[in-house]
């Protein structure tokens, strides 16, 4: 079994912004050759997230029209106070989704349902620039 | 170390019905004949979700109800309006509830607290055919 | 390819008491010897829960005031009614955030965001030891 260390970069407009990342991984699982294993997905900083969806317009709202309702961007919260940045909310939301996702994959494909989509959720409240490891083990 | 690929399959009721998977996971870990590593399970689709929890009648309302409270059944969804089949909301609470779930086994055993077992949430609005997929890492 | 078993232990507070164990992971990961893989932290028990957050004291509180708006302590839960424990939001909260972080590392250091720190969350109602499990595994 081996470890292979990847990763992926990309730019995101914050406030929700939900990116589609499942061609990206399946291209880097391509390019490492490995068969059978599991790649743990990883956000690199406190304002983002990592989960699967039906990536389609409709659910993208939902999503984060759901984010919105309980962790509301309108509020105060005392991150602000402190640190005067403003993304309080985005810190909780990235908290609650959590920053790393493992996949399995077999016969060198990731194993996924027919409309089910390996997404990373901006929270911050401005453009950022991201990066999400990819750690592949197997054989 | 050995990657080892089984799977589990069963049918579930849909609205939140959950599924203890604790001797199911232990017994094909059993079968795999591991003794150290870690198994990752993960849903094969966007409407299940899976988690640990004290698995008893009053946890399994509760839970339920928290779900129903935050991501109620009784709105209308983007989703919904798109593609008419209803379950935007178990798109939500699948998201949010995460896809995948990562476990550690030590001398053949997963490494459970006394009162905490393994389950597969289904949040759909139907009755389901479902498939966990359980990728063993380990010697 | 190796898997070395280690575990953390300390004790909590509760209500949200939310302890930083990056230093402790680093510490564990140097320990082993490891240079490049993932380590899974596993919380035996279902009142508890891992996740990221930038570790300052306006987000601990601001995490904590989110999971008493959603998941409130004041008002009743089935599972209180029928084991008297009174600690029903407990386990919700530690259902929704989960017991499972998996983290990568590379050269010998865990890969974080630089304002990201890895944290238990002890959900319980009273204080408690904790052993927080940590499967490494890579080369």
């Amino acid at each position: 079994m081996k470890v292979k260390s990847d990763s992926l970069s990309f730019s995101t407009g914050g406030f929700n912004d939900m990116k589609d990342l499942t061609g990206d991984v399946s291209q880097k699982l391509s390019d490492q050759g490995l068969k059978n294993g599991i790649v743990t997905l990883f956000v690199l900083g406190s304002t983002g997230g990592l989960t699967t969806i039906e990536y389609e317009s409709g659910l993208v709202k939902d999503f984060s029209e759901f984010m919105e309702k309980v962790i509301p961007s309108s509020v105060s919260y005392h991150h602000d106070a402190r640190w005067g940045d403003g993304n309080g909310f985005s810190h909780v939301r990235a908290s609650l989704v959590g920053p790393s996702l493992t996949v399995p994959f077999s016969n060198g494909t990731l194993n996924l349902g027919t409309w089910q989509q390996i997404v990373f959720v901006d929270f911050d409240n401005r453009s950022r620039s991201r990066t999400i490891l990819l750690q592949f083990l197997g054989e």
